[in-house]
């Protein structure tokens, strides 16, 4: 039993959709949300940048003794996984891994989609992964670097968006993929309008519940379950008047607690 | 005469719209231009964080001997041109005055419109400035947060770039704005949209030339004009491959110099 808080953080605050999955399979597990909204995204910028901000992220929860890292953002966890791994004592969560292991369950046909940011897709880590475990199964990476403004703007839904998905995510609806990772903590906003572009038939695999139940795993693996009241902390680090809202839109529901904003 | 080179910088890559006409007008003049493309955009964020980010371009070209500072951006001259002529002993020009005396000068039917990012408008620093010139003047404001992603990711002329125009401008569009101030650096990518949903009779008036025209007149007034071979340098604080192809459309020729890569 512990019940020091779990870490969890994301360029900004599509990582609530992790978080909010997070609360639902484990409800009294204490949490500290950061997301980085004085500098997102994160998914349009080089390898460097990203890994020194992520890393400064982590210090931040690290100074407040997490028991477990969540990176509930793809650009993060495809650019500087390792790096965080070798400065962090606590065990570390990514969302690639469990989403990557849903997606393989899911494939009848063998072909995988993966949409992203363009630091995600650049990466090739969904793809390497996916044929660590399956050398066979055939991968088709797509970046999608409109989706994030689009969702953070209200347009999720709009004929804006429909039109900029058409034009994406085109060589997927013309292939087999019959199984598509959104690999962004943002896109599963979206996923009406890509499910309206790709057709019925596609499965959309996002990495809230994949990385949720993963969560859970490893706490009870390592005999880290809370059974205290839990107590939960969202930092960003800017917090103009409409993050509030945005942030809502992400939880699909009011946060079950104070936005707070941090320096790092 | 004055051989030190000039410092121009942006949240990005935009104010290589005004660095353009610069180059026009003053083509003798040394340049330094820096664009903060690790922390882009700065729109979407509150003062404080811009006004941090802002100092520290300042101080990196103040650090560099320019003899005058040109802040390319409009979300930054709105948000804290005071914080950076208070510590800056180099004069500066910002992209607001000289875009404003344009727009008097231009409207007949004296209901001006600004467009630009939420920080801009939300300051409201474009009607403060035009109702101190002229207090009958009307002034009608819209954010426009989306035409920014929409420019760097080559979609300013795409049927999705009509759709959101035609949302945010609808106001525009149905009030007596003759002149409409893109307030903006990226928004004369948008032009051609822009003027299809307001109609042509509509004047679009960018911060470029306007700027470029207040410099040169500083420039001679003080006596700080350069007779020497100029040099051009471009920083950029991030830079993955498709900044160069980026700049590039926004300068919209290749760059005259190289585009390096500095750590602040």
């Amino acid at each position: 039993m512990n019940n020091l808080p779990i870490g969890i953080f994301d360029s900004g605050i599509g990582g609530l959709t992790v978080t909010k999955e997070i609360i639902k399979l484990l409800p009294n597990e204490s949490l500290i949300y950061l997301g980085d909204t004085a500098r997102v995204p994160y998914g349009t910028r080089g390898k460097t940048i990203i890994t020194n901000f992520a890393l400064e992220l982590v210090n931040f929860l690290l100074g407040r003794q997490v028991k477990a890292i969540v990176i509930a953002c793809n650009t993060i966890s495809a650019t500087c996984l390792k790096e965080i791994e070798s400065i962090s004592p606590a065990p570390v969560i990514n969302v690639i891994n469990p989403t990557v292991l849903e997606a393989i369950r899911t494939t009848k046909s063998r072909v995988i989609g993966i949409i992203g940011t363009r630091a995600t897709v650049d990466s090739n880590i969904y793809a390497q992964q996916i044929n660590q475990l399956d050398k066979d199964i055939k991968v088709l990476q797509v970046a999608c670097p409109l989706f994030v403004p689009l969702a953070e703007e209200g347009f999720s839904d709009s004929p804006a968006a429909l039109i900029v998905a058409k034009k994406y995510l085109k060589k997927i609806k013309a292939s087999k993929v019959d199984t598509l990772i959104l690999g962004c903590t943002h896109y599963p906003l979206l996923s009406k309008t890509i499910q309206q572009i790709v057709g019925p038939k596609v499965k959309l695999i996002d990495s809230a519940k994949p990385t949720a139940k993963k969560l859970k795993q490893l706490l009870q693996k390592k005999k880290l379950l809370s059974k205290s009241q839990p107590a939960r902390k969202f930092y960003v680090t800017d917090a103009p008047e409409r993050v509030y809202t945005v942030a809502s839109w992400f939880f699909s529901d009011p946060l079950p607690g104070k936005l707070e904003k941090v320096t790092l």
